[in-house]
């Protein structure tokens, strides 16, 4: 908690005030966390004409979210420390989310655009290489966000992809 | 370390007789399932014909060390639980298998069996979606180690293979 109020520029007491205790924060950053994949899922659904468009656009939303503001990073995947009410609310948005991207995945083997591979499987084969970035991502390290976010998301994309114009029209998006 | 032994069907005094409090049992885990993991990687360079086959024959491997003993896989990751001698052995450990994993990465793509993508950021990703299963993976679910496995191998070997006769080879090894 001091950590967070040095990060913010506040003091502890401050932080506090704002924050009904450690477990309020890690519940606001979570909650935060999940409305912004939230609203990444629903805007590719809307706006990506492909679903290896769709699916790259949900990678990056869901690594900037990430890598960008690290400090709340792993605070998304804190979900164990917090007391079951709060914690059954973020549990309930976190399927909300991974069940976005499956519905993706699921029409998007239906259009011919993936290969066929277990939805639920894929889906958190790509949260865990996703998630996973949190325990070795250091922002003063070799690789900036954008890049850890680029390679990653153009191999998750890859990995169930079919070959179509689309398919390659979306990795070529990403540099080569 | 209480529901360990009941899992092995020993008393925890029995337990505690052969490991030395919880740590040295931690650290036991984890040291043998990285010995188990080095050793696919140093068959799988051996043996396999193509960087495809051999990162296949990682991922199955780092995947049944995993899942086949559930027990002892969430012990693979709870490194910073360990007193600091151990966790820097296991980390010395870890970082071989990782480099092991690169070099397969690196030599595929110099032999144009891998697309050009940043070896050590692939890499983590692959890890990722294959620890992260350790979160959500039930033994008694609905799809067992191995499908789980055959799904995820095929997924990450699909995101980083050239599209060669070989990598169509690899990836028919595994149900389509």
């Amino acid at each position: 908690m001091r950590d967070i109020a040095a990060a913010a520029d506040l003091s502890a007491a401050n932080l506090y005030h704002y924050f009904d205790g450690k477990n309020a924060l890690l519940y606001y950053c979570q909650d935060r966390a999940l409305d912004r994949m939230l609203a990444s899922v629903e805007s590719a659904r809307r706006t990506s004409p492909s679903a290896a468009e769709r699916l790259r656009a949900v990678f990056t939303g869901h690594l900037q979210t990430l890598l960008d503001e690290i400090e709340g990073a792993s605070a998304h995947l804190q979900i164990d420390s917090l007391p079951p009410a709060l914690r059954a609310a973020i549990v309930k948005k976190r399927d909300r989310y991974e069940h976005g991207l499956r519905r993706i995945i699921v029409e998007g083997i239906a259009a011919g655009e993936l290969v066929d591979m277990d939805p639920a499987i894929a889906a958190r084969a790509m949260l865990g290489a996703m998630n996973w970035t949190v325990t070795w991502f250091r922002p003063e390290g070799r690789e900036s966000a954008t890049a850890v976010g680029d390679v990653i998301s153009r191999f998750l994309v890859r990995g169930i992809a079919a070959r179509t114009p689309a398919t390659r029209r979306a990795l070529s998006v990403v540099k080569s």
